[in-house]
């Protein structure tokens, strides 16, 4: 029986979901690509939205037919803690869910994309930042995690939050000159021309101010994510490489928060922020990492392992492979404009001063 | 006609807002006090809210029978950037306002409480954060005050984040002890007796802190400025101390972004944090300032001024005598608990991990 079963695995990241149909030989089908799964980043409408619009592409793409799902595993920072999974559940159940529905933690799903070993530590840093010690194939410990506003050091927000604060500061007077200044107000759309006009104060401070202020309090502050890449793009700037350089510090401490000497294993390094690998460059102590884009191939190593699948070096092999072909041409949902948030944030501070 | 004149004075905070009637003669009736009046607290629904509030509370208490108000001004940080003071005007026409409404900064309104000089500067710290130069009784350069998510370095809100950041990391095994734990703990409601439970990992971490972390992601996060006092009070405590040392630096740092070695006058501090004066002792640079609690004062001058009062020494003791009493027994409406904001704020981060 095992032979036939069909898992749905996905990885619901702060930024992007992810998700795949994975036989019990490691061959993988269809891979479906949405919004943002993690509530911290939308709110649980938009996550279980999410969810469900990335497995309906994952099917469509894998063309199971009718072909049922015996079970579905969800990667998700904190395991889901607080998640609706009885409503995500009744969702999934008429696209072919038959079975169990688990969740489990991103971190884990992780450092399962990157190695079959029990033991060892895994770092993510995308949207968000955490880092835990794997010990027997279960967390052992996890550091960080706790969200834009109280930690997440090192993270995509995190840097976002300080590309912004950094040219705030510059236009208003407290900050070096950065390239970031130019980078951060095409990304949102204020014209250049407005920053020729910098030195024109307005009520004491400059016009382009307050429309940068404006335009960053209309989003979501999660939302700042979306500027990490500035200062990687930028990271020949003094500012840009500082704000690189404190958060691999921070992820370096967070990282050594979990470390125990008496547990070695490979360390695997996840999420965008990583992906690259300039930042693990920077990262004091860190040595020879296995990075992975995110935890999905991680997530369909756990759906298998809790049907009862051996996952074996080839099996392992035959996901990571099939994965990163189908990531090449996977289908994703029509990306929705950022926009003020729904539920009408608060506005910004009152920059004319 | 001057002599028959009444303003209604405002002073809109992001923690407090107070309204009092002043006469010519600078004699003071009625202080109405209401939540925040800054739409950055709380949307501009809950501010215009709390303007009437205070409004009717002073006129109230003022026992101005059916006198009209010739003006009012309103003391608001950025000078009322985007709010809706059509909607206000007429929400305070049929409390007696006949006249004009006027918005000044809550920067400018906390200078001319503390003095009668034309030139000068001022650095207020209550919820947010900002400094001004004062030239000729007008702003003349302005830095920071540009809210909770991109700068009040040294605020209010600055410091309590720091304190709900550092309880956080030391619960999450990446920061030292600190007496802020048992203090933040307990302002949120959380039993003690968890504490001592905090070495019990529940997933890899102490179960008390995914307690924490949701307690606070169900603030706005503005509201966090609620625990700056617990650095106060735990002030002989190193983090406490760490944390406070740097928002003196970091608001003698706005400040010093404002002075001009041409203009001379003296500095007026206002706002909560500052009025202990612990914080201005900590700040280099910061000699003999003249200490205020907020701008009611200044927002008193600055009507009666905008209604052509020679505002002079006698004029300014009544006022600042008047308002000192008054606050004394001053009336405030019932304050409102703090609970889940109405629109259903995101979740907190998933800290079970």
């Amino acid at each position: 029986m095992v032979t036939m079963c069909k898992i749905l695995a996905i990885d619901a990241g702060g930024t992007t979901t992810r998700a795949v149909v994975v036989e019990p030989s490691g061959h993988c089908h269809g891979l479906g690509l949405a919004s943002s799964g993690n509530p911290v980043s939308g709110g649980f409408d938009a996550a279980v939205t999410s969810l469900v619009s990335a497995t309906q592409l994952a099917r469509a793409a894998a063309d199971t037919g009718s072909d049922a799902f015996t079970a579905a595993v969800i990667a998700m920072a904190g395991a889901g803690h607080g998640f609706p999974l009885g409503q995500v559940r009744a969702l999934l159940v008429p696209l072919g869910l038959r079975g169990e529905l688990e969740v489990v933690s991103d971190a884990l799903a992780t450092f399962c994309a990157g190695t079959l070993r029990p033991d060892g530590y895994v770092l993510v840093a995308g949207t968000g930042a955490v880092a835990a010690r794997v010990e027997h194939g279960r967390l052992a410990a996890v550091s960080d995690g706790l969200g834009w506003l109280l930690g997440d050091a090192g993270s995509g927000y995190w840097i976002g939050h300080r590309v912004a604060g950094a040219v705030a500061r510059f236009l208003d007077g407290r900050g070096p000159q950065t390239a970031l200044t130019g980078l951060l107000l095409d990304a949102l759309g204020i014209p250049a021309t407005q920053l020729a006009l910098a030195e024109e104060p307005a009520r004491g401070r400059p016009a382009v101010l307050a429309q940068l202020v404006d335009a960053l309090y209309a989003l979501r502050p999660v939302e700042l994510s979306r500027f990490a890449p500035l200062a990687f793009q930028a990271r020949d700037d003094d500012v840009a490489r500082a704000i690189l350089a404190d958060a691999a510090s921070a992820l370096a401490a967070t990282l050594a928060s979990v470390r125990d000497p008496a547990v070695d294993g490979p360390l695997v390094l996840g999420g965008s922020v990583l992906a690259s690998g300039l930042l693990a460059a920077l990262m004091p102590g860190v040595a020879t990492p296995v990075l992975v884009p995110d935890g999905l191939v991680g997530a369909a190593v756990l759906g298998l392992r809790s049907a009862g699948v051996d996952v074996d070096d080839g099996v392992f092999q035959r996901i990571t492979g099939d994965i990163a072909a189908l990531r090449n041409t996977a289908r994703r949902e029509m990306p929705l404009p950022v926009t003020r948030a729904p539920e009408s944030p608060l506005p910004g501070p009152l920059a004319g001063g």
